[in-house]
């Protein structure tokens, strides 16, 4: 992975701002002849759309993708098909509110990345918090949907990869509640529907407050063979964790039993391995799916953690440019948990990393 | 980052199995003129290496490691210096008994990769573990050593990467009693005299009884400037993740704050900024000293959890490669608790991410 | 390079068809604060552009180009400069006629990647040759108007890449007459005014009999400073090489001697140091201005050998994808001598290697 | 590519100096379960040694090559198999003579990388050219010759890749006369016996005056498919440009026609195409087996232009390091015509390419 490109084989590499013209990626090594639409990209793009419920940004943008290269269609094709040449996707920026930005450019919002750009690149594009905004998420989402579309031509249409919102600030699900068919239910991707109503309560008050909370995604991949990974740098966990990591606001990634992992002993967390009807079976999912850095054709499980949206209303220390002690409150539109979104770009990160390992599998092994 | 290499200007290739002839790895792309000695390689491999208490694997191996190129000296220098071309290094496989291992061929040792590399490859090197064993973690304390030669030439001697195990098991340090210069006095890297005793005496009778332990382990980076990284999938804490995940047997990985992020809200989360003698100074440091994937300047503080040894006497369910059901006991020499000796490994890998992104910085900024 | 990317830190990826929406590229690694105006890069792109005179295709584009991201501008930067982000450039597809190529979507053109895109990938879009239309290359020189930026911010304003026509089919200019001055007084990039006179006569025939004639193209890079480049598989000469030989229709890549160098002996062919008023002079150039892949402070000399344009207004055999034996004339705009187009695409891709080699020089070296 | 690595999923990074204790490669992306062993890779090395005949360099050393990782063999497997791990090779420096360099290190060859090196680095290791010495290339042949393994696993034994030196200084072969049968009866890879004893009295003759000659090589790889390459930066030519012109004082890369592509017209360059008996077949190569990128299953050809020896022991004028003008003689042990030995590395680098580009290939399209 370069600055800003995901992967090897399957390669994204985004750009755009989150007040210029236009976002976008260019997706280089998809495999051809794979039925690809604007529809299916949008129809994952809507999943994540700010303006979907009170309790995302209210950023009122269509966000609808163009394909610009890499799929062709005629009389011969159903549909269009994948070339096997550099996919563009962009979305245009057309709610840009810039005026809403200009007061803070030369003041560094604390837990946002203005000073540490600035530290860097020594100027930055403040509008919207410019390459630094969570609006790059969106080309992840497309560009996760085209992977979707390899995974599901390599793998069949039993694969599943779901994103859920296990746990809001101090409020964790009891997982003997979750169900995943209940997370499209509530607007929280929550899959047990009373924590949710419990949630949108809460929620509510913190943005009342003007306030915001952190929460807990878990990404679960179900259906993936066993053998996709790669031995020291290039793990399928290793390769997870840096694309669960690039996600605005996370600050850890769990596979499997993750941080409990530390209190276990050795007979609590092996998992135990038996002869199912199809072939070896585990006895249990302490490694979440993942042995070694290659796949074990177990679930695989991961939880990223996400913060608190740093935008909020209480007054805050911090500092200009210039380096005068100031205060600042960060108005606009923002999320009040960022988490939320975040589900769908942890669903796309896990589908772009194991899109390009299998690709890089099918490459080395045939 | 590719299979079996780690960084994209200073790159470390490792190889080597654990019953080869040797291991070794390739350092490409080391900046010339920086003064580089095998004793200097081999100090930072005498921390690691087995054999140095009862608490870590009985394996008794000189590791001496060997410069094979890319080191020049003649009587002009004063001391060997790097020549900016590839730096290969070796230590030979010396006590291998792969007798210990015979009985194992055929049957897939739960917690380990046995089967997952079969999955994989169709076929494995199974004598210690072959690739996947911790034993190539030596290559990266190695490659550790190189890295952070570069970085005092960068940043001069002030700057400290330092590991610690605060967690053995169930049993956590208090932080406030914790003290990172007592970090040498014991052989757990336990900043803290009183648990170290503790845990003695814990992981004593964990070992007796033939079981094994997780553990976690806190890095902090010191003194490093702020500017350090890059957006989305060069993330400064997203390379971090990696490296930190492609150590064996890590299953999580935490920036500042971590899993603690997604109770906190906004207000607890975000690090105030006041300006202090030197420049900019913040308050707080739940970040971890990344914001936006780029260095604050603070202390980079990173976490991994390490699972438990899966190497234990109780018997284990387990099947053979033909797929009978079968038990297992892992006899041979092992290590109770594993994350202590990754330990150094950590130090290395957080050395290696930031003499890269050191390097790719200065060339991209100048 | 990835399959449409290159360079490594200074890394252009490019993407579009012939005939879809739009080409463009993305450029990621440009270092921060480098002043980029979308007049700067039409400015090159006018030079290469279709519709120029009567000797290249009539496809007549405005080619406008539009700076997408990574670049900003406020009342406090003196013009728009570069953010170290990711830059997407982006040209419309504004003249497209397909229906021009309708009749070629069951047959392979001789001398066209037709058969060899089928034959990759199954399906191709083969409107205009898509993906392998010469239409990509304004999107090299786009780029290769940026990498001049940062050269120019890196080395000042006495470094030249000038390239030059130096061969039509069989008429070769006389070098003693050459000057390079007179690149632009003529439609060829031709340095002799007399021979370019006599290829107006030459290629108008040519031209009138439907046929076409390659060409041999000189990039000249001077001013730049010795210790560019790097040992083996990244020498200098090998990335131009491959830079230069990607340009569509390129069959021969050489570096000073070049081919000639087969025929000389040691005496003749290595050039000789002196030291002259501002250091080092070689007195003579048969190296081109690289040593052992590294840059000597010379003149930076290479060739491309470019073959004539395979759509001919002559019948010609071939087979359609079903294998019947057929003949085909390709109509449709097309130029006699596409070498000429060749020369900005060069000195493009000529300044994209070495911006690409000075930062990875600074990464290394400092 | 990077500095030191060769290729993308099959991937190989060479280290090492002339005059250190060893040279060595690191292969990583092999597949896994194909037949390896040392007397493989001896085969190949073997051809290109040192010692061979009074018209190669008379460094007396065996080069034996170690497999020292990713080989496995026990009483199941019919021979060493590959693992899928880095392969890691290695050949001991054992006669170096250092003394016979000690009177250079202050002073910059003519036409050797000594002069840019210092400029690049700040200092070398001068002994025998160091890491610009054409020792390096043996482990470009050992690699190669494991790339070879891949091939024949890939395509079977019908594939041949076969270089030959078709001119020696101003004496070329008549085509009409080269059989290539005759390559290993003569000490040249000439295959025109004739000429090859013309070529003896030519190379005898100026050994004896101290004095060296260029050549030409030409590789052609015989019965691969169509389809390997890709579009823009990855074509397999611009890719095999770059890998032949990484070879030590390699000067000119032509593809098919080359050079002369620049002097036809489309008549006389566009291969027509005609149905064969087992498919698709041109009426000519002009293309060298390679359109748009992409092979076209007709025989791929390349030729490489290298320069004479630059040691040669007529006086030539030079500088110190401190830049004082001198005259210098190379003595040593060094070849009169280097293309002799260009040849098999030619060849290996021709294999490293395609085994590179083919499991990419199967990696995308499957």
């Amino acid at each position: 992975m370069s600055d800003n490109t995901y992967g090897k084989l399957f390669r994204v590499t985004s750009w755009g701002e989150s007040h210029g013209e236009a976002i976008g990626c260019v997706i280089d090594g998809c495999p051809p002849g794979i039925l690809l639409t604007e529809a299916m990209i949008q129809a994952a793009l809507d999943r994540r759309r700010p303006g979907s419920s009170k309790f995302v940004t209210q950023r009122q943008e269509a966000d609808k993708v163009k394909i610009l290269s890499g799929v062709f269609e005629d009389d011969r094709t159903d549909g269009p098909r994948t070339t096997g040449t550099p996919i563009s996707l962009l979305i245009e920026n057309t709610d840009q509110r810039s005026k809403d930005y200009s007061d803070i450019r030369d003041l560094y919002r604390p837990g946002h990345a203005d000073f540490t750009y600035d530290a860097k690149y020594g100027l930055r594009d403040y509008r919207g918090g410019g390459r630094a905004s969570a609006r790059e998420t969106a080309m992840r989402v497309a560009a996760g949907a085209v992977a979707w579309q390899v995974l599901t031509h390599l793998y069949g249409s039993d694969i599943s990869i779901t994103g859920a919102l296990i746990q809001m600030g101090t409020k964790k699900i009891d997982p003997a509640r979750a169900n995943r068919t209940h997370l499209n239910d509530n607007p929280f991707f929550c899959p047990d529907p009373a924590a949710a109503q419990d949630w949108e309560a809460y929620l509510d008050q913190i943005r009342k407050n003007g306030s915001s909370v952190g929460g807990l995604v878990e990404i679960i991949a179900h259906g993936f063979p066993a053998g996709l990974g790669a031995p020291t740098a290039g793990k399928l966990d290793a390769e997870l964790a840096q694309a669960l990591m690039s996600i605005n606001a996370a600050k850890a990634v769990e596979i499997g039993a993750g941080l409990e992992a530390a209190s276990l002993t050795g007979e609590e967390n092996a998992d135990e391995i038996r002869m199912g009807p199809d072939g070896p079976e585990f006895l249990s999912n302490k490694a979440g799916g993942i042995l070694g850095g290659i796949s074990t054709g177990q679930d695989i499980i991961a939880r990223i953690a996400i913060k608190p949206t740093s935008s909020i209303l209480t007054p805050r220390k911090t500092i200009s440019r210039e380096g005068e002690e100031r205060e600042i409150i960060t108005k606009g539109r923002h999320d009040p948990c960022v988490a939320i979104r975040a589900v769908p770009v942890a669903e796309a990160m896990m589908a772009l990393v194991l899109a390009d390992q299998a690709l890089r599998h099918r490459g080395q092994c045939g």
